[in-house]
């Protein structure tokens, strides 16, 4: 089906393997701290590596990549990377990146690159965040500081993304239902999701009369403030040695084929189209491109829905769906999904099996780690052969794409 | 000389080289925001990339690296690496890392894994800190998330730096006046740095006398609170592209050759030894063996002298000296400055020319980075062949070394 034609000589030669992953159940964890939550996801991640013998102990780990917004805000606590590399015996070398809510893609290219630079073999990648040691309006200001400080100070991101919101409704017609649309079909899958904090139905009439947030976005069209911690486990292999690790075992093997990573100006007001995140079309060609693959090819997809109207754009800007065409899109689909039935195909993926930042919730740094724990379990399954995970920085100044394949045919 | 035995595949075929560098004068700088020291640096190193045509355009940097420790509290800003991006008109992809004040050495380790897996051919890093804008005591509470917040609250790094100097002084005869040297010596450094924030001789009297902060360290054993700046351009070179730079520029090419990186515990505490940072040592020896050079052949150092025990500690563990004898060395050195006499070489060598982080200033995203660019400025002089940089995060949790080299014989 794809193929790797323009990949690097590297990546032509050397696969990177999610040979294993974890989420800590995500929600209001009041009995867990930062701490707590980065290694549990840690230990439970080393874990089920070792049980399914990926590795043979845990000092073939040879460093940890650590994703986290705001923990020296959150919970008084920088030098994460410190902190997690004693989590092990070893001590491996650490690092943490930040890029605001797409932390967690940001630390999965950097540690996809020490692994292509042959620098380490297997490397552990864990996003955390402790949001609800603060109250809510301090995390909004913690929040806040992912904006531009300079230009866009007093704005809030449910302040900006209701102007995208709005921008977007009057030039491609979407409505209040469509918004509603997203949130209603996030909870429904979110119900089947052990790792979801919000696992209840909501309704059209729940989303629509839930308090005004920044007008047109309601309470219930935003994604909650969340604990949570996800990792996953990489491991760089050879072409032929991962085709023998596909066939031996009983789960399929899980390979990143593609990444895409672009940005836009920090500040909305510098970009001269806001009904599109133009970083995120970008960062969607890159991966396109490097997998080999196209929007049609994706099977399931975990966008960042940090808002309704952010999973419209992103299915739009990914390619999923022509410009004005996910809002409708997504209204069919959450009313069949409301009536039992399952959401079609349509020719495109389906979005946010997990409950996506709306229902499964979203710990800023956690949730780039955790799309890609969690499209990498589907995918481990063999139900689906081909998923994607758009992680976003504030209100689109980052985005970053991650294309996962099984079974694929190298060249 | 030095040999590249102990390198991976890519390295040996491969040469990260500095091609440009900044360094945006140190101090209390309450006329520059964040933003604009960020992108003077940035301004600075591209300019002179350019003008020395390393680089044709602007556009040939693919990629931004930021090493900020606390922009989040000093700054109300996160996501710098989108505020870096949009520097260019080009947007390129862009990272912030943060490890403490070692947050520039972690960048520049990314930075360099871009390259040699061949993602990126010629990047940009740089560090910045913006600390001026709050109170002193706001500042010190700040760095101390750099600690273990669970295990240590309470402590400070001068308090915790002021047990290793206890506990070094008790085991080595480490003497008051000893550890004043140190503060002597970068001073008088520092006179001659047009970077530097202190730019004035003190003398051992006045470090005696100064307020006592945690015994033994007084105010001027520390490291002040500083804003600044400084960025370097990488270039992956082939090895037989970078002889012929060599020879057609009349500056020498500076190579980085070798880079180690380790880790200890958060907390102090839990270590066993204090008179020594384990990390220091690991994190040499990983980059001694890669460069294939020995402490020894090490000329010019400048090491990560937070504090005047934190240079003694450095000397010792990095293998200039043996362990209890920079005490008396650097005293040596500081009353031959004194009377105007150049410090001896001794079979050591020369550390911290910048005034290090004393007298030259601590932007703790910074240091990192214009550690790199100073010795980088000093070795395309030919005046020194090789030098290396030393720094840490916390109290020793993490260490990241860097050799770098002109001329050096490729097998």
């Amino acid at each position: 089906m794809s193929n790797l034609k323009s990949k690097n000589k590297s990546q032509q030669s050397q696969l990177v393997q999610v040979v294993s992953h974890s989420i800590v159940a995500f929600g209001e964890l009041w009995e867990a701290s930062l701490r707590d939550l980065l290694y549990q996801a840690m230990e439970q991640a080393t874990e089920r590596a070792l049980e399914t013998q990926q590795i043979d102990s845990e000092s073939e780990i040879e460093a940890v990549y650590v994703a986290n917004m705001a923990a020296g805000s959150f919970s008084d606590q920088r030098h994460l990377s410190a902190l997690a590399s004693q989590f092990f015996e070893h001590q491996p070398p650490a690092f943490r990146l930040e890029a605001a809510c797409a932390s967690g893609g940001a630390a999965l290219l950097a540690a996809t690159d020490s692994l292509y630079a042959e620098r380490y073999k297997t490397v552990l990648v864990v996003g955390v965040e402790k949001m609800t040691d603060v109250s809510p309006s301090v995390a909004t200001q913690v929040l806040a500081t992912a904006a531009d400080m300079q230009n866009e100070n007093g704005s809030t991101f449910p302040g900006l993304y209701a102007l995208f919101a709005q921008a977007h409704m009057e030039k491609y017609g979407t409505t209040r239902e469509q918004l509603s649309a997203v949130a209603v079909k996030n909870h429904l899958y979110a119900v089947d999701n052990p790792y979801a904090q919000y696992r209840k139905k909501i309704t059209f009439e729940q989303v629509d009369k839930s308090a005004l947030v920044a007008d047109p976005l309601r309470l219930l069209d935003c994604s909650p403030i969340t604990d949570g911690a996800a990792a996953v486990v990489l491991q760089r292999v050879s072409n032929s040695v991962q085709r023998r690790n596909t066939m031996q075992s009983s789960k399929k093997a899980v390979f990143i084929t593609g990444q895409g990573h672009a940005q836009d100006t920090l500040d909305v007001a510098s970009r001269r189209n806001v009904t599109q995140l133009q970083a995120t079309v970008k960062a969607g060609e890159q991966a396109y491109s490097q997998a080999g693959v196209s929007p049609q090819d994706i099977e399931v997809a975990e966008v960042h829905d940090c808002f309704t109207i952010a999973e419209i754009l992103a299915a739009e800007d990914l390619g999923f769906y022509e410009k004005g065409a996910a809002g409708p899109a997504v209204e069919a689909a959450a009313k069949q999904l409301l009536k039992g039935e399952m959401e079609m195909k349509l020719n495109a993926p389906i979005i946010n099996f997990s409950g996506g930042l709306k229902a499964c919730g979203h710990p800023v740094g956690a949730t780039g780690v955790k799309q890609i724990a969690y499209i990498a379990e589907l995918l481990e399954s063999g139900k689906f052969k081909t998923g994607l995970t758009h992680n976003v920085g504030g209100s689109g100044a980052t985005a970053i794409v991650h294309i996962l394949q099984t079974d694929f045919e190298n060249n």
